[in-house]
């Protein structure tokens, strides 16, 4: 059970737990690190191989995005998502996160209205101001335990200047997956208002039991004159830091806007990432994921109802992600104070509730992509840090 | 002497030799790959321990660009190139290419003309024009047995519009080592005519005995304010797959605009990439370099020899690099016909000389960056391909 062996990420040059006191001021000693989405568990052992073939080669020099490497990206979307794609609709990004500026780079102007539905990941709306475009805030609204869309509210928010709509599912960071009906309104609403669809799958294959994850191609295959999918390997396989990813784009106009953006900045992915992905996505990387994912339901099981004991505490349940969605409502506390008890009282390192946009006030995500050990220490931290309200 | 032990680079994508057959014509059975500037041996010994460190850890998620391997770029250009760099004024890029191509996108307009002075690495016009941009092209002139520079005739050649110069050095494909006073020269001719100099120093550690490389920013330190650097530590360990170069700019408003282009378009490097290089930069990294380039010497010096015996042909003695650039002129032959038994008699795969501009009409460029005997099985090949000639 690898995923449940002590490692120990710190002086690895790993961010999340290098990082964690500069940015959080949790010390390395005894915090934990909660905050980047990495898991901390090693990848899947066929991945892990190619990585010791290559170097036992020992010759790094010029690739090249080969047949192999394609082939692996269109079996991996027919086995694991009955989604059946051309390998020529693939591009080649530095990650999911490069994918999201070049989207913007390429398919909108300074200026231009970008949607996002919040809370969402922070990267949106960050990638949207940096590249100098307009964040256009919709709410998502509450619906039973988890969020739902209001595209009503959502269209009066719009004033025709936007040009494009950047999209979650699952969604980061509530977990939610989105059901067919729901992914066929958001393609129509962008068809409606003349948006560029950019659908942000990467935490597709993190799916729990009872859950059914559509790609936004598979519901929606008329919307692909106005859509383009952008996944990665990265969540999946816990391999972000080869920062390559994969850019899905039926359309041929939009392609060839995208080639030519990446070719002219000379983009090309790693040779070592490339043979990892190759390498992952077969059916024994299916295999490590499908343990993974038990493994990830497991975690999430025992955080959740660590939270559920705690009074003013409440832990959005998880359809997909590793990433738990906490409110702090119920403590009467504000941003501040909770905060305060977590990273001093607890030690824990969390993504920032309100860096997720309007509705994640009261909120702090938490990283569950870790060793059980690690997960039932949290929760006995924030029991701790929280007895008060007992 | 993993400099010569026969390895078989076939069907490990290297693009070098698993695409010859397709771009060439030349057949992987028993053809010889002597085009892309990667080496066929395998890269030092603790670049590759840093690879199988990462393998064992088998945790690849998100890394950052930490002091360790600032300090290793800092401790490299110090004891290599005795230049004092501050680590502040490093910027990572996607390999050289990448920074080329962000130089121009940064520093020019669409429209702008950029000077190049010809034959030149063959992507600085690629480059140029498919991001919209003019190629000024100023030839290089004949001086003994090497190039130069002629910059009267360089300015005659510009009317204003120009707003980049791209710089090699040492000069791809030449192998030319620009001495300080030319290099002053070029700092000069780029102020005078208002342009931001790009240096491509990513050949600075191939140079061979008797000749002294010198970075630009050492000859013309008054150059600074319009002065950008590029490097890798690519060409020097054979890991240009992993796709990570550097930018050196001690220009804080240079500095600024391009580090405000990399953060918007999301690029950071891979982490196995920053992991090698810090690797590579160090005593051991050092040590094994020094071995190479004697390695490279003797392959000089054993091809040259059996060039020198074919007549028509002429090899241009190189001081850096392991590009030989092999002219054909003597043969009386077209470029057709000489490359015609380059490939279907010799079966091997070398750069276009015209793809280096004008200048390069009547040459070739063979990599020579292999083991040894096959340096000698090229040689038996081309003696025998222009064996009429004897």
């Amino acid at each position: 059970m690898t995923f449940n062996d002590l490692n120990d990420r710190r002086g690895t040059n790993s961010s999340k737990w290098d990082k964690m006191e500069q940015i959080y001021g949790v010390p390395p000693q005894d915090g934990l690190a909660m905050w980047t989405a990495d898991s901390d568990y090693p990848t899947a052992p066929c991945v892990i191989d190619a990585v010791r073939k290559a170097a036992d080669h020992g010759v790094f020099g010029y690739s090249w995005i080969h047949p192999e490497y394609l082939a692996s990206i269109q079996w991996w979307m027919e086995n694991r998502h009955s989604w059946d794609i051309d390998t020529d609709w693939v591009l080649t990004s530095q990650g999911l996160g490069n994918a999201i500026a070049l989207s913007l780079d390429v398919w909108s102007e300074p200026g231009d209205g970008v949607v996002i539905f919040s809370p969402v990941y922070h990267e949106f709306a960050h990638k949207v101001n940096k590249s100098g475009r307009r964040v256009v805030e919709c709410p998502l609204v509450r619906q039973g335990e988890t969020y739902g869309l209001d595209l009503d509210d959502a269209q009066s928010r719009l004033d025709g200047s936007e040009k494009l709509l950047l999209w979650c599912s699952p969604q980061n960071p509530s977990g939610r997956v989105w059901t067919p009906d729901e992914l066929r309104a958001v393609a129509t609403f962008a068809e409606r208002n003349g948006l560029i669809l950019v659908s942000d799958e990467i935490h597709h294959d993190l799916v729990y039991p009872g859950n059914t994850f559509v790609p936004m191609d598979v519901a929606a295959p008329d919307a692909r004159p106005w859509t383009a999918t952008l996944t990665a390997a990265s969540k999946t396989f816990n391999i972000a830091g080869q920062r390559t990813g994969n850019m899905i784009i039926p359309d041929p106009k939009l392609r060839a806007a995208m080639r030519h953006r990446i070719q002219t900045l000379d983009y090309d992915p790693s040779a070592l990432g490339v043979a990892m992905i190759t390498a992952a996505y077969s059916p024994e990387g299916a295999a490590w994921v499908d343990e993974q994912v038990a493994h990830l339901a497991g975690n999430c099981q025992v955080f959740d109802a660590a939270i559920a004991e705690i009074p003013g505490l409440w832990s959005m349940p998880l359809q997909a992600t590793y990433l738990a969605w906490v409110e702090f409502l119920g403590t009467g506390m504000n941003h501040d104070e909770f905060v305060r008890r977590l990273r001093e009282d607890a030690k824990i390192a969390t993504s920032s509730g309100p860096g997720f946009g309007a509705g994640g006030e009261t909120f702090e995500r938490f990283n569950l992509a870790t060793q059980r050990a690690r997960v039932e220490e949290a929760c006995a931290r924030l029991k701790h840090a929280f007895a008060d309200l007992q």
